[in-house]
């Protein structure tokens, strides 16, 4: 068994709550071309209490020249205080052909999603 | 595209350099049949360097009645500091049916194992 | 002893290199009061390279009830791939008198700030 | 203000349950001086609930040769799923004269202990 295949995928949700959405974006200081925002719950929000939240993102990029999966980040969530939005500049996005993420509910378990460079 | 795919099993490495080995253990405060140890290198050990080494690992199990998985935690390693070895106390693994590690490597990428209970 | 004096704060160092500068901000979906940008090596950019990075930083709010310190998040970066910059979008910024900030050069040891709210 | 003199050190609690106790160890394979465990309620059980749990655990060492403070590793852990026991095999305690750990009560805050080497 390879138990990532049960990582779930966007078209095992109709409403979009958990599936990390991943964007590039302007970030926080200006027009930057390499930042990278994972949201959960981009549509529908997420619920966000002790009991039902998202506990973590991680960002990978998928490298051009040999589809190794690189580490970008990490972003840690703690429930009720903060939101599941993970921001993370990088530094060269054009050696990635796509990027993947990972994210964590502590109910509805581990979700994933990739976007095509 | 599915990049978890790309996360490299047990079978891609002869000799099980990369592949986190999960076991279950007596654990470090005498016998508890809930301690399991991931293990990078078990067999050959992996380098410990700043240019290469192992980052973390991550323990997840997988749910007897729903297939669903369930993350146990994450160990961090500091290069040249720590070694790539996690041990994680659960309370409950009867729950599980199986469990599945992934580790990161900085040059090689992300590896998986899963092991059946 | 207590270890934690040891953290470095923002006198033991003139250019700003190290000292994890706290700031309140717009956040990526426009206007959001409760978004906080956590950034090392804002005046003088830090090295990022295998042999010198920031590895994580982490983020806390200062409680005005009972000064008690509560973590809001952590984003970890890989060195080469990913700039020291975190980005956290609170539920609730005013339970908070201050926020403190945490990071950690992996030559440099652990640097702390704190911002009034 | 400086917010980790907030941390909360051994002197403040009676009954032990909070503070991260620093321990050398056998480790899991045998004799090994360099392994350290760092335990949360080690004496008397913290609560292992949703609503009361220990997020994660961190270890520091202090360098014998100007006091600085290297990040070992950090483990997290997740509630009702884990328990808060920390395992870390260094490469090298020699070089360090102290080790520090800090834990993360989601309620009752940050914790802090030393052990002297």
């Amino acid at each position: 068994m390879d138990f990532t295949s049960l990582f779930k995928a966007p078209e095992t949700e109709g409403k979009e709550k958990h599936v990390p959405v991943i964007e590039r974006g302007n970030g926080h200081n200006g027009t930057h071309d390499n930042v990278v925002i994972v949201t959960v719950g981009k549509e529908t929000p997420h619920p966000n209490t002790l009991e039902h939240h998202i506990v973590w993102i991680e960002l990978y990029g998928i490298k051009k020249e040999n589809d190794q999966v690189v580490y970008i980040g990490r972003a840690d969530f703690a429930p009720t205080v903060t939101e599941p939005v993970a921001t993370f500049k990088t530094l060269d996005l054009k050696q990635f052909k796509a990027l993947g993420a990972v994210s964590y509910c502590n109910l509805h378990g581990v979700w994933k999603n990739t976007l095509e460079l």
